[in-house]
């Protein structure tokens, strides 16, 4: 099972507006650095920066040709997040059903006698 | 489609390791608030605080009793970052997929005569 500690540094990655939108855009398809930084009120080197971040925790990847670096998704970056949160969903979810059955049983009088010593109270 | 902003304050609530810690621990199975804060060298307001920040975004639910406030996993409030996360993916692989169809097309002599007008370059 993934732990928080294995997906902590891409939480906090994909947790900053700035990065967000990079990963939507590229989401949509690789793009260059100069593109990527087009859209936003800030230095060249400051969106350089937010890449790095995101390249370092194996969220994207980039590759140089020439003098023009092209970015895109790594879609395996993304999976060990994935797999935390269906985690917690599944574990929370599966206690919820397990109570479900619970009180189901405890309502079905044929299965539960011993619980119902004193008869019809619904 | 799910957009970064419905999920900012998700991924934000998220990418702190206290906040992480405590999803992690009712993930097992809802706990009271002093339960919660026992393990975090933290003063109790603090926790507060933390489980606030939680509650406020949707990702856990409490309940107070007397007394004793008692928090669980809200499983629903998950949801919108997996689908957020599965969209990222899911987009970036389809495109990676197109790219695979493409290419096979291109090694395909019969069906990319106009593409390899000079011949037999691998």
């Amino acid at each position: 099972m993934i732990k928080y500690s294995d997906i902590d540094d891409r939480l906090r990655a994909l947790a900053e507006p700035t990065r967000g939108a990079i990963i939507e855009r590229l989401s949509r398809g690789p793009a260059t650095v100069s593109e990527l930084a087009a859209p936003f009120d800030m230095s060249f080197a400051a969106v350089v920066q937010h890449l790095q971040v995101l390249e370092g925790c194996g969220l994207i990847q980039s590759e140089k040709l020439g003098r023009v670096r092209t970015c895109r998704i790594e879609p395996r970056g993304f999976a060990p997040i994935a797999e935390w949160i269906a985690d917690r969903r599944t574990l929370a979810e599966r206690r919820l059903d397990r109570l479900g059955v619970l009180l189901a049983e405890m309502d079905e009088p044929s299965q539960s006698k011993k619980l119902k010593s004193k008869g019809k109270k619904k």
